[in-house]
């Protein structure tokens, strides 16, 4: 690998901090970093020697970010379609996860979405899920950055056996990766409805103690906020706000259900929300009111959930329907316009995360997290505004490069390590294998 | 082309007359009809010379039928994005079309978008714009099934000068391809709002008289209802039906507001809806209630809307997009299951264009028009159900295969015709050129 490559692509979106188009521009990837953004003749005077890789018909644009999944998951996709949250959940997802999940399990599942993912221009996801350190793995396999969640949830797996075990177990694992710049930590709390207020209020100590974000499942469904007054006496965020978690620090994933006040509590805050559109219109716990959101000053990041409730970790095609829906469901055509869903892609959800410094934009001195999409084909022209096209015409089949910390790991629409493309063929017969098990439970 | 050969997937969705998927299954295709569907070793006995054409991991379904587009809009794709419809309309679409709308550009925008749909598994769409006679070319340069709008507009453009003309014009080209199978028409009236009582009852009488499809936008917006309620004293689905348009042979595109009363007039006549959710959500105009138009038993299909608002002219996604929504929206996550989508995308919108005689699933004696998706990719491992998996995770860059009439059209996702392939490669130069004019009309 080159220590120094310039990026020559048809357009540049840079999101921050101008977030208009450049034409006639390229990028200096140097030692993992973007060393610089400027137009394309003099940049290539001052650095004559540095290998150029042109991409005509091409936008490059910060990679995205999953501000929400369960990756290892993917081994449940299409296990319990057109089921209601309840249902989905209580009487097939739990069930299933309850004599599936192992360290194994979570290995190939996290490879298998780990690697859709990237394909489809994802270089950093915000997971949550047992076994955490296989999801570290595969990320690390396919040279993709993490968030990790150190999950807690009152009920033992075959991860951890309490609240305290699942603690202990991810925050071990956070000082292991101490020194891993291409992993982070987030405290996963799963949702209030599975987490005592006791083992919450820990979290809120540790999340300001060790300044990680939280990110936990909030507002879902409608019956889940019923749930909460009448065993708290208190809507499930008034309940978080109460023991200490509503902060800069909270991502609140689904957020579908919020009346004014919850609103105000997040946008006081300073909270972010992790919007899931596909996997709330699935389980149909609704339609969450970005619009307001954004009036609100709410930052707005987007997120896949897992495959077993999407069933695609495709997050271009998850911000096409969130723009469209945030349009269709508020009345206003001009809510969220193209540039502001990328940014949300991008350095919203960064900042959701504590990496906006790192990530999230084309700016000299961030980590050079870069896609190129090709904007050439039939189907993308004619092109009037590249980040248009971007949001609403194009799909993860027009990505064509990725690279994540300088590292050109999609190459052509190929992964450019030979070692991780022989492990993700493979995955496709272990695939078949976890289908074939969980075939037995479901039918015995 | 071989007069006849076997097709061996891994799964067959045949949609009717049951429509659960089979395996071991294979189809006989024999000049352009689908002869047979059996099982593979006695079919193969009965056939021992006959072609064999292997497709492992693959799903075989009927080619998918787009009931509403236009397809010459692809070069006005993103010209007018995050505006809401009366503005796109009235202060870009119409006077951008007034400068542009030719022959030579309604030929080669027709030749765009149906390359895009073809591509992504459309074998047959549902056309209505200016200069059909184009349209029907691009359509048999490519070898797809069409249907056309014989269009009606009150105002004139460069395609005819008032009413009576339009109609001439339409019924004229019907005549010349009388004994096209390829090619058949609707009646094709913009909207009610464009087109005069006296205009909307002379193609009631030409719809019975010639026994042929009205193909019309109706309540896509809450204005459009509001003005009809103040000019004609009647919302536009109850004026269209005192002046005799409802029936049968309705297709009424959107329908995004229905009251109670406009459900029962569309189920008692007959009609069918062309449900364009994308299109919908983008211009704001809200979310069509699809869940309660099956609830009342009104044929629903799924179009794709132009490219000016959509702006990808995808069927599979439109599919997903439609199923989750239906369940979203309705609050039910059962709505709409997959296996019902998948209908509503081939028998149904074959339905509603009097053409399930002939195509829209995989019955003996139907014309072969087919579609086989690939579903070993990584991305769409496991597979619990196929059907669930094509419209919840697969996507247009999963078709791998389209026979139209029974040819292969499509070849792992290549034309194999090389004068199509060819006509195509020279039209993303000329798309820069209407590219290029539509910017010179824009800036002055």
């Amino acid at each position: 690998m080159p220590e120094a490559v310039i990026l020559a692509p048809q357009w540049i979106a840079p999101v921050a901090p101008d977030p208009r188009v450049l034409t006639g521009h390229a990028v200096l990837v140097e030692d993992g970093r973007i060393a610089e953004l400027a137009p394309f003749d003099g940049l290539r005077e001052r650095h004559p020697d540095v290998p150029l890789t042109l991409l005509p018909g091409q936008l490059l644009v910060p990679g995205f970010v999953n501000l929400h999944t369960h990756a290892a998951m993917s081994l449940l996709r299409g296990v319990a379609d057109d089921l209601p949250l309840h249902d989905w959940l209580r009487k097939r997802i739990w069930p299933l996860e309850g004599k599936l999940v192992s360290r194994a399990f979570v290995r190939d599942g996290a490879l298998l979405a780990a690697h859709e993912m990237l394909m489809g221009g994802t270089t950093c996801f915000n997971d949550m899920y047992f076994f955490p350190e296989e999801a570290v793995a595969a990320a690390r396999q396919l040279g993709m950055r993490s968030m990790q969640g150190i999950i807690v949830i009152e009920f033992p797996s075959a991860y951890a056996s309490d609240a305290g075990d699942y603690l202990r177990k991810g925050l071990e694992l956070r000082d292991r990766h101490r020194d891993d710049p291409m992993v982070g930590f987030c405290l996963a709390p799963h949702a209030p409805y599975t987490v005592s207020d006791e083992t919450l209020k820990r979290v809120a100590v540790l999340a300001r103690e060790l300044g990680l974000p939280i990110h936990t499942h909030v507002h879902e469904t409608a019956a889940e906020i019923e749930e909460s007054q009448s065993r708290h006496g208190k809507r499930p965020l008034q309940r978080l706000d109460a023991l200490g978690l509503l902060g800069p620090e909270l991502i609140a994933v689904h957020a579908v259900h919020l009346d004014d006040n919850d609103l105000r509590l997040l946008a006081t805050a300073g909270a972010s929300v992790a919007h899931c559109p596909h996997s709330n219109l699935k389980l149909a716990s609704g339609i969450a009111p970005v619009a307001r959101m954004i009036e609100s000053g709410i930052r707005v990041g987007i997120g896949t959930d897992g495959s077993a409730s999407n069933n695609r970790l495709d997050l271009l095609q998850e911000a096409r329907t969130a723009a469209l829906l945030a349009k269709g469901s508020s009345g206003q055509a001009d809510a969220w316009p193209a540039a502001r869903v990328l940014r949300a892609l991008t350095l919203d959800a960064a900042a959701a995360l504590g990496l906006d410094d790192r990530i999230g934009s084309i700016e000299a001195g961030k980590r050079a997290d870069l896609v190129a999409v090709d904007l050439s084909a039939p189907e993308l022209s004619p092109v009037f505004d590249p980040v248009s096209q971007l949001v609403y015409a194009a799909g993860r089949e027009h990505v064509q490069h990725v690279w994540i910390d300088g590292r050109h790991v999609v190459r052509k629409r190929q992964l450019t390590d030979d070692v991780a493309s022989e492990a993700v063929s493979e995955l496709v017969g272990r695939t078949a294998l976890w289908h074939n098990r969980t075939g037995e439970i479901l039918s015995g």
